[in-house]
């Protein structure tokens, strides 16, 4: 009988093992051979799905931002109320546990090529656009007026970015960190308990 | 007459030639060869001032965070309204224009590397305790008090670094982006002109 081999299935793995040499060596320790070894297959094997580095690298980072996205949307179609709902979408996108502090290793790694690779930009861009895009329709719900939505959600992000660059440039952020980080972003948003002329 | 060198001067220099070579290649570029051409001398000539790469890529953060540190305590000298000097010192930490870009990349490529790399993981821990500081000693001279100081310094890093992330992952930002950020981080900053109360 022949070997089956999911096509899709295949790739995911490829992906997920390119995150994984990422997070834990760094984004030049993910040549083809390194991720082909982790994956337990041969260069040749991995060459099949994915015809060079630049091609398997934005496959992982697509990878790295769809399994967030994936958790976002969970806590999107959650029965709760809407700022409940904000602020569990906004924890996802924190490094406040060892998955998440995986996740935002990757970023880190990809971040420090992205500028001078356009594809990497282009992606990276794209993905910007539409977790702001999420925030906004949180927003919305919220009693939030579009062009309101529009800035907030742009400082939500920004703030996001950079609790979560505070906590993931450490070797191993303490607990305390990891709780204190999210009280903060807990704080932030009882601004959006407020009516809209208090807010500012 | 013997060759004079000022030996500190020479230190600069290759921090310094570290930076452009990170800036524009990234961070897996910056070896000992690359920077020494850089610095148009020998390799021979650079490991008598940095006799390994992590000793020389420590430097070369260390002075991009010290000639972010001196523009601001610049603008912290000048005699402007309390406000004006927080405004001026965040905004020196935004790259809105070519050479805090090139600052930005440098910090982009070392963010890539620092969790893996605990001096430059400690490195990066003080320059955080010394940039809010600085920001909790401006926030006091607005009025706040102790505790908001230190939680508003907490925000204000991490917004400024999720603003000026969104800038820098671009391959180049249009005025209209710079400008739009600059105008956000205005428009946040209106909240410190309102009494504590309202802040919340």
């Amino acid at each position: 009988m022949p070997k089956i081999v999911d096509h899709d299935l295949r790739r995911a793995e490829f992906a997920a093992a390119s995150c994984a040499v990422i997070a834990e060596e760094g984004l030049g320790a993910a040549t083809m051979r390194r991720v082909a070894e982790r994956a337990g297959c041969t260069t040749g094997a991995l060459t099949h799905y994915f015809p060079d580095r630049a091609t398997l690298l934005t496959e992982a980072l697509r990878a790295a931002h769809a399994a967030a996205g994936a958790r976002m949307l969970a806590v999107v179609k959650r029965a709760a109320p809407p700022i409940d709902r904000l602020r569990g979408v906004l924890l996802e996108a924190l490094p406040l546990d060892a998955d998440r502090l995986r996740e935002w290793r990757v970023w880190l790694a990809f971040w420090g090529a992205t500028p001078s690779q356009p594809a990497l930009a282009a992606e990276n861009a794209a993905r910007y656009v539409e977790w702001r895009g999420l925030l906004e329709l949180l927003l919305g719900s919220l009693g939030l007026e579009p062009p309101e939505r529009r800035e907030e959600a742009h400082l939500l992000v920004a703030l996001v970015d950079g609790l979560g660059l505070q906590l993931a440039l450490q070797e191993a952020a303490a607990p305390a960190q990891r709780r204190e980080c999210a009280a903060r972003l807990e704080r932030y948003l009882r601004r959006f308990e407020r009516p809209a002329t208090a807010r500012g």
